[in-house]
């Protein structure tokens, strides 16, 4: 075993040194203090459970992504948790059982056995808030809301909103009569956005019209607020769900355009990511420069049916470590260095607990340590006096 | 699959809920800031490692404790961590490798394969601080200074201090002449304080006196100041290291003394938790009514060999889970309640941010939600007033 192979860290598997650290702190610490101001409690899932609670109502993605291990106190498998949101469900369902709207929020480490992205982190600090007890376009704008100030709270500017609704595709399905293999073909095609595939599905094993030429113009719907329009148009024949999901995307839109006119809002109908998990509006948020999504959420009713409670929800996340960097906030380490040797200074202790006490950082010096007061992020240094007192003095050597 | 199999947590896999969570965050918070006022650098290490990193330097107990899986992306063992400190070491001795000492904090979920203590948590919250770079009095005296610090801030008021010193057990061993089993013997009657067996052990296996008397006298070496005079006349004829040993826990212990007045200090000179890691002073802080430590640490120099950089470090950590339970803090919630179906309201929209962005908690109705003010945790509602304004007024049910 080389040196080499030691302290090589697992692809994704990342590490966030000084000041980085900070910074990430500093922002968590803002997040937490805006979803409390919106009545968002805070909750700290277990960093493992058993696997039939972690992978409920999620389908199939999370399975591949959690990783495994034996729980040797009861022979069970348990994962890792490699999303939060189906852990708050349960709480919600369980463990809170509150009367009413339940709002909660959280940070915490998950691991993936494989990134999202390509050379992306397989251990994300998921940062969101959740919201159960509700099912409308009230809670679906509060959760949006919330999501936008996060990302405005994150220092982002430009915020480009992606909404869908996963329930105008569930709807046309039901229609088409697909068995499951060409249901997964039609969803890949969907998925990928391959247009003319799509048509090609359709048109081979949809019998019924309109829902096949319906599918065909479901996938072009998107675009900025004329598609809703369009949209109502054109799935005219859809179930009256359709129509009913089509006119909570448009208010809620509506009410977001309003309450956030800086935001962008596009609209894409046939996005189908976590069409497994979700079951109404989704939605993601992007940034310039950024090529995925910096904050994603959506509706996920009826998750906590398993666990004895079926309860509408929704709820928002994002990796605190991308939002840390792409939004990059600047903490400067500042601080007084103390020389070492005078540990029984009563005059200088006290000085420094004082100056602790107020938050300011002091260095205090160890015998024989070969660097100065800079070099230990220091700005100022502790100086004594002729007349024993300690003043604080600019470190004097040169930056 | 019952229900009651979705909801049921691993043994030692603890949610936290709230109002709870919030309790830790605060104290998380507090901890934290302590740390970088004393000049200690945050650092997130990743939650999995390849499994020869995670148990450079940490003997045989870590490896029991971690839970290994399989990476997929390199077919090797990764470990999920079960100690942050050897993470940091290797932050040190690689990542960072700064000249002159080097500063160290974190806050981190750990996962354990057992408790260390019956019916223990399995997922403690990791929170602790590392010196790097410095062996001798001044560091041991910084981080027993900086743990008793952090159980103040935590609000402990009696704090009884355990202090030992693992060098003088491995100084007395390499003149004993045991081989291996003989050693593993006399650890393990020396670990459970079972003098007689140690008398045993020690007349049987060791023929080189004084070292076979000495090792008796040690185990009893357990008590109040004066035993550090009285080891001093019984182990007069140690290696001269041990009275090395000796002088540097007297020294630390009068400056700690001094400088943290109500603290109660006991020495044990046989105390040989964590014996295969440390390699000098170690110590533990206990509180009144709860049986295990509460915060430990102690030096640990050369861990960071194996990653290409030997330093001396030493450190300690505490559960912040245990900490913010016995020591809790209250932090009780409030807010305001915002009746549903005014979201157009331009003037009671402009009053909630401007109410939340002074960190007040305001939580808005939702439409049909059959729960009040109360149940929402809000302790004051707006209120519309005939002329329009929207006013704050105390909650008018009755608690």
């Amino acid at each position: 075993m080389t040196i080499a192979d030691r302290w090589l860290l697992p692809d994704g598997m990342e590490e966030v040194l000084p000041p980085q650290a900070r910074q990430i702190e500093v922002l968590r610490r803002e997040l937490l203090d805006l979803f409390h101001s919106w009545g968002y409690d805070l909750v700290f899932p277990p960093p493992a459970e058993y696997l039939e609670s972690l992978l409920t109502g999620s389908g199939n993605d999370l399975d591949l992504q959690t990783f495994k291990v034996t729980d040797r106190n009861s022979g069970r498998l348990m994962g890792i948790a490699a999303d939060i949101t189906p852990q708050v469900a349960r709480m919600d369902a369980h463990s809170m059982q509150r009367q009413g709207p339940a709002r909660f929020c959280y940070c915490a480490n998950v691991l993936r056995t494989k990134s999202d992205t390509m050379l992306g982190s397989r251990s994300p600090m998921q940062v969101g808030a959740e919201l159960f007890g509700h099912a409308g376009v009230e809670s679906d704008t509060e959760i949006l809301g919330l999501m936008l100030s996060a990302l405005a709270t994150a220092g982002a500017e430009k915020i480009h909103l992606d909404i869908g609704h996963v329930g105008i595709y569930k709807a046309l399905l039901q229609e088409a009569g697909l068995d499951a293999d060409q249901e997964k073909q039609l969803f890949n095609a969907i998925l990928h956005k391959v247009y003319s595939e799509v048509d090609q599905i359709a048109a081979r094993y949809i019998v019924s019209e309109p829902v096949r030429s319906m599918i065909s113009r479901l996938v072009r719907l998107s675009g900025s607020s004329e598609i809703l329009a369009q949209a109502q148009l054109e799935l005219a024949d859809a179930p009256a769900s359709v129509k009913e999901a089509l006119d909570s995307v448009e208010q809620t839109a509506k009410i977001i355009q309003h309450q956030y006119p800086n935001v962008e809002i596009n609209f894409d109908l046939a996005e189908l990511r976590g069409y497994n998990y979700h079951t109404g509006m989704v939605f993601a948020a992007y940034i310039p420069g950024y090529a995925h999504a910096i904050a994603q959420g959506g509706r996920y009713d009826e998750t906590g049916k398993v666990f004895g409670r079926a309860r509408p929800a929704t709820g928002f996340s994002a990796d605190l470590k991308i939002l840390a960097k792409l939004l990059q906030k600047t903490d400067p380490v500042s601080g007084i260095f103390v020389p070492a040797g005078f540990s029984t200074d009563e005059e200088l202790l006290s000085t420094i607990r004082a100056l602790r006490s107020e938050g300011t950082r002091v260095v205090v010096g160890l015998p024989e340590q070969d660097v100065g007061a800079l070099e230990m992020g220091c700005d100022s240094e502790l100086v004594r006096k002729e007349d024993g007192q300690w003043v604080v003095e600019p470190s004097n050597r040169i930056f």
